[in-house]
């Protein structure tokens, strides 16, 4: 019988694929099964051995599975999803609809309390390690500022946003955060900076044989809510350049508080950023580290609704709690 | 009654004073009592209707505090005091001998749990936060490598170093983040990179009347453990300078995570940066939001030591799980 974590990937897209890779770099857990909404015989999987199930067939599943991870989408897939699962199984999903967190949080809570379950919401880096680091470093300073920067990384959003201009034929976008913001919010001065004042985006478009690049260029600079308050660069490039160039997916980001201390003579400033190669990889990485935690906590008799606030971090070590004072403190 | 997390200081030095200071930018805390081991009718503190105790009454004070910092030095005062507290009050430490923390931890466990007691040891920045980002980040990235650096700042032991040396009235040394390898350990390319590559050291010495400068510079340079292994700088200055622009307490520093995902194709980043006016309020910042988290935890019926690894990041916030999930996650 193995003594390993046994995880369950539902939904097999960028995360799915990354939370594959990232059950292969921590040898305590175990990919046991993948749950699709395709066809199950047309899904074929990297690791060898793994069940490919229906999602509609995911009850049958309830025995063999410690840990099921939530690849869907926040915008349809997990407000269905997070509730209908937390009541079968222990679950981790990276939920980021910052807006509708509440009350996905209560729906998820009351399922997972009525399936005995742990249920860990809203898991990945923004919301996640970002939200840790706003929450650490605002008790450590309570009279201060944060500051959070995406970037420089690829939009989905924003990119499925130009792909939809007439003229269009494929298109990315990069949020890049700005130099002199970023100085700003590290100067000690604690300036207000609005999102617009944060970022710049840039464009790299493709367009179609004979459409009017002039038209597409003041389409995506005027789009309300996703361009028009910022200053935007659009680049016309070739469907060959963008494959070759812009097919990864790249993020990162920063969380600067900017605090004062003693009579509010004292300065300090606390930072916290990530450089990603890989933004679903990465992502998929800080999921199973959380499945770990859950499945420590479901064995603890604990039950219902989590985010990362309330999971201390040796939960999420395979190291045991000696080896992490004698190592890492 | 008051309904604030009641609070005594063990200690009334710098990080004591930083205490003092904390408790007033935190209105759910209060300073109930200074501990001193000088007469207590010489101690005069910042704030208004403060009991100073001697230690040695200490145990006068249990039914008045809920949580006790200790402000000890790691050296000689908190291997005594550490065990000797915990068996009386909920307590904080920052106990930041790191080959010792194994030793301190079962000591201070034992007190506590005879207490019925929360002891957090080993807390501040490094020991602390800068702990805790080495655990997230390796659980997070399994594979790869992690990079401490200090400063720029005062280094408080090589700083005495200097100060004992023949013909020196006084100085300061600064510990520096090499640039270089800094770079190098962003890279990802994994160096390995000793202590002495990772950083210089910078001291500012001010002579005595007549002293050989060129000797006190030579002995500085080859003091084995404290300069011997590094790129060493050595500056005489006028008292008054020295007075005048290194009698602050800065440091800081930063955690770096290199590590890779997917098939080693993606290569991510997590760092870390403190860059602090006062290292000991700084510190005294964090002691104070884990005094919150101790209280909660003994208040809850938790007993025992612990380690900040063990504390989930909420017992740190004033704020509520739903006003957190709703603002900062």
């Amino acid at each position: 019988m193995s003594s390993k974590i046994r995880i369950g990937i539902a939904g097999y897209g960028n995360i799915g694929r990354g939370v594959e890779l990232a059950i292969k770099q921590n040898p305590d857990t175990e990919l046991v099964a993948v749950l699709t909404r395709r066809n199950p015989e047309t899904v074929k999987t990297l690791t060898e051995g793994v069940k490919v199930v229906h999602v509609d067939d995911a009850a049958s599943m309830k025995d063999d599975i410690d840990v099921m991870i939530l690849c869907g989408g926040s915008a349809t897939d997990l407000p269905v999803m997070g509730p209908q699962f937390a009541e079968m199984f222990n679950t981790i999903d990276s939920f980021d609809t910052h807006a509708k967190i509440p009350e996905y949080f209560e729906a998820v809570d009351a399922a997972a309390k009525k399936g005995n379950n742990v249920s860990i919401i809203s898991v990945g880096w923004d919301p996640g390690m970002f939200s840790i680091n706003r929450l650490y470093s605002e008790a450590i300073l309570p009279e201060g500022s944060h500051y959070t920067f995406w970037g420089k990384g690829i939009s989905q959003g924003h990119s499925d946003a130009i792909r939809r201009v007439e003229g269009v034929q494929d298109g990315k976008q990069y949020t890049i955060p700005s130099e002199k913001a970023m100085a700003a919010a590290k100067s000690g001065s604690e300036p207000n900076l609005t999102t617009r004042e944060k970022h710049t985006r840039e464009c790299f478009v493709v367009a179609k044989e004979g459409a009017d690049k002039a038209a597409i260029e003041k389409t995506i600079k005027e789009m309300p809510n996703y361009f028009s308050d910022y200053d935007t660069t659009v680049n016309f490039i070739s469907q060959e350049e963008l494959n070759e160039k812009h097919s990864k997916m790249p993020h990162g980001g920063f969380v600067i508080r900017s605090g004062k201390t003693g009579n509010g003579e004292n300065h300090h400033v606390i930072e916290y950023s990530l450089k990603l190669d890989s933004n679903p990889e990465f992502t998929s990485s800080v999921l199973v580290a959380y499945a770990r935690a859950a499945y420590r906590l479901a064995k603890n008799g604990d039950c219902g609704a989590k985010s990362v606030f309330d999971i201390a971090p040796a939960l999420l070590s395979p190291k045991s709690a000696e080896e992490l004072r004698k190592e890492l403190l």
